[in-house]
């Protein structure tokens, strides 16, 4: 029996709140500090590790929250929302992302349709699709084949897959299975699809329209955007286009469209990477096989993440000591810190999954909460970010916790030797470095030059940026929003937050307004 | 006399705590609202305005805060910085990067040298050698024109510059000013300079190598994996590299360059770039007259920051009322949303400028400060973030202070009418509704649908992003974060904190570590 609780009314909260904290200077130097990394590292899939050593965490803090886990019953609220319950209460949907990619628990029947069976299909669709374009079989009307693609989407129908095709595209290229390139068009500012059209051979393109309702303002702006710069071409449009969408959508049934790939209401937006949403765009780019090597990746991470052991979740393992730093520490934001250039848009789209999902003030029951709940994520690769921001991280005022991603080997394994070493080992280099400077400082009597320590942080480490190590990095944040969701006891899967904005904005567009918003409206011209 | 104090010995800082905090959701609404977006708005260069309506602010704390800048001697600082008196004291370094584009003051004479004289002299070769490239007078070994131009840098050398290249690059596309196309390699990790020069013509490209000291590691180990490049591609590297450094760095004399252009110590990497290390790039890709007109814009805000009077200059007023977010009423993050696609790296620019210069824990005289100083900076550009981040700007349990963006018109001036209004109207609606979402908020009985109000903002509105627009918005945040650096008392023009980590990597390198460190290193396999 599931009982959803508010933090604050946890036996284990409390505890949390009163256990000793960690000198984290002292905990990571010397011998002891080697013995913790040594031990704080758990498996996350695709032969990667989680570890924690620099989290601000002993075994007594790890003690407490495994009970946290177990009072708040995550393992048993993870089963329930893999098996098919209604976990979005705000929307009364199921959430099943999970089954893009794997069977984790029951089979989950709604309406008729086995929905695990349902995301095979259109995988297999989409793959038998993107066969004959690549293939040949599907052209345009010149018969010449197909060269580029390009998703129009927003949000969720945009952070995720762009960020796995750039964390992908170098990989792809060394290994000879970049079938198309790839580009994207999101804003409704004009200038957006204008500008990637630029840089478009039209003739030789296949735009992928992705929008679940088939209503997002912006999404069927730049799709008209789209049509009409393919009609200038003297192009067929519905030669260049394809759908994905839900099969209650006014998109589904069009002939506007070479076809159209489904999934549903319940796949979240910043939840369907997995699912068609990434699926055509990154098989149309990368083949269907490595697009379902990446979702093996990610079934592996998911499968960890059903354990009970906290010490052996990595997700949870990520979940809770975030929201021991968030609420007993007191932090307000959490970088993501990749060491990886190929990463370099993938703290934008944790920043969707994690500010989106648990950016609320209410519980699931819509009963205002007494605590913090999710923090503001923001990130930028390394090195790139140490001669940005890190000055503010190592002696600015605030405490800011940091994730960091690290890796053996390149992509593309093309290096040279520098001063006896090759870039990837300074690479690798710095983030080791940058980990133990953050957490021990060092000790200047000019203060300018004095490094305090004490600043946490974790580390992703795997041997190289796979499809298979993409799809596992996703679904750990992925799960570890999740569990967070649960520690606050809010629904991680709607956004009510977003329609305030969309209702004034067409009050503006059809000049129904007054007072400040006409001001506003005036001063920019509408 | 100038007197540097702390922000918490000021009596017009006890004051400002002492003043009572405004409803910001009343104050926005109805008529009332409608008189402060009239009135609370400020130029700010290139035809641009600062509105500061929907900041927490009213006449009275306006008030106290111009009684701040007086007491702080804010105007005056920025007198004896721009006359050159040595402000960077921990460098002890003059900080002339507003000579770049103005003389605001006193002619600054060191080491015997006229800087404006100097930094102008260097614009004046820089410009003479792009129209030699322009014009084919320089060319590559079989006398064929460059088309392409890569900047190798990182920090101050690749994000500004970068962030500025794509704001102008689709309006000089439309207005047949592209002369080149630019790409930028910045990190250390292999795959970035393999990606980037996979897309390269080499033949065709000219490299533009950064670096002040010509001792930045990422950068010179990028410098050598292109020249390897370029090798293998049997091309003569001294004929598609160009050096900007300073006169007495190891890069200075050296005939590896076709030729070498000069800053020098007073132009913080940050800061620079309306020096050499934006100019050499930008004009090479847009042409010396775009550039020339980018530091008029900035130029023009430098002035506007010059006025005593608080409500004649945006950039100590847009500094005042972050500090009183900041200081009084306790928000430790900052989102930059400029809705306009170009901008899209901007806030990563701005996150560098603010968070590098203010990130401090101590004042000017190295002594610890017991207040909180810079903020978290973070941002994408609008409308994408609404269908991202902004879940938790409207409904989450942290308020964030946000600086908007707009534009009435767009770049590329391709656009089309859905629903009655062009895609720029409705880019535009949507920042004027969210604006008034944040700050009046919209009450509602579910509380899950319930949005609070009282969520601060401001928004710089242009009419169109030209170059003078974006050299008017890159003074106007460098003038910013100085102010706020004056306010509390910190040297904005070190970077201390970047030093320890670049210590430990060389350990690292040399396997010369112990304890966490050697477990770290091993782990990543170095």
């Amino acid at each position: 029996m599931i009982t959803w609780k508010n933090l604050d009314t946890l036996e284990s909260y409390k505890a949390l709140c009163a256990t000793e904290k960690i000198n984290l200077v002292e905990a990571m130097s010397g011998e002891a500090g080697a013995e913790r990394v040594k031990t704080y590292t758990v498996p996350m899939g695709a032969g990667m590790d989680f570890n924690f050593a620099s989290r601000p965490v002993d075994d007594k803090i790890l003690s407490v929250l495994a009970d946290f886990a177990k009072e708040q019953q995550l393992p048993e609220k993870f089963a329930a929302l893999y098996n098919g319950e209604i976990i979005n209460t705000g929307e009364k949907r199921r959430v099943l992302h999970h089954m893009c990619r794997g069977q984790l628990g029951d089979a989950v029947v709604a309406d008729g349709v086995d929905k695990r069976e349902f995301y095979l299909g259109e995988q297999a669709r989409i793959a038998e699709f993107v066969n004959k374009v690549h293939n040949g079989e599907i052209t345009n009307a010149k018969g010449e084949k197909f060269t580029t693609v390009c998703q129009i989407g927003i949000g969720g129908s945009d952070l995720g897959p762009r960020a796995i095709y750039l964390a992908l595209e170098n990989w792809a290229k060394v290994n000879n299975t970049l079938k198309m390139k790839a580009a994207f068009i999101s804003n409704v500012d004009p200038d957006d699809a204008a500008g990637v059209l630029s840089t478009l051979d039209l003739s030789r393109s296949i735009f992928v329209l992705v929008s679940k309702s088939g209503t997002t303002l912006e999404t069927l702006t730049n799709e008209s955007f789209v049509k009409d710069a393919l009609a200038k071409a003297g192009l067929d449009a519905s030669r260049h286009m394809v759908a994905v969408t839900s099969e209650t959508s006014p998109l589904a049934k069009s002939s506007d469209y070479l076809a159209a790939f489904f999934m549903d209401d319940y796949i979240g937006g910043r939840f369907s990477s997995s699912s068609g949403v990434g699926g055509c765009v990154l098989s149309l780019a990368f083949g269907p096989e490595v697009f379902a090597d990446f979702l093996k990746g990610a079934a592996e991470a998911d499968e960890i993440a059903k354990s009970a052991d906290l010490l052996q979740n990595p997700a949870m393992l990520d979940a809770l000591i975030g929201v021991y730093e968030r609420n007993v520490l007191g932090y307000p934001t959490t970088a993501v810190l990749p060491y990886s250039q190929a990463l370099s848009r993938f703290p934008a789209h944790l920043q969707q999954l994690d500010m989106e999902s648990n950016g609320k003030s209410v519980n699931r029951f819509g009963e205002p909460v007494n605590y913090v709940t999710g923090p503001v994520i923001f990130g930028e690769p390394g090195t790139n970010g140490q001669h940005s921001f890190y000055q503010l991280l190592h002696q600015g005022t605030d405490i800011i916790p940091l994730q960091f991603v690290g890796f053996r080997k390149s992509q593309m394994d093309t290096d040279i030797v520098i001063q006896d070493s090759t870039s990837q080992q300074k690479l690798a280099a710095n983030v080791a470095a940058q980990i133990v400077a953050f957490a021990c400082g060092k000790q200047d009597d000019n203060l300018n030059k004095n490094f305090k320590g004490g600043r946490p942080s974790s580390i992703i480490i795997g041997e190289k940026l796979t499809p298979a190590a993409v799809g596992a990095l996703l679904a750990h944040f992925e799960n570890k929003v999740m569990f967070q969701g649960f520690s606050w006891n809010v629904n991680s899967f709607d956004q009510e937050g977003v329609q305030l904005g969309k209702v004034l904005a067409k009050k503006v567009l059809a000049h129904e307004t007054d007072g400040a918003l006409k001001v506003y409206s005036d001063l920019l011209g509408i």
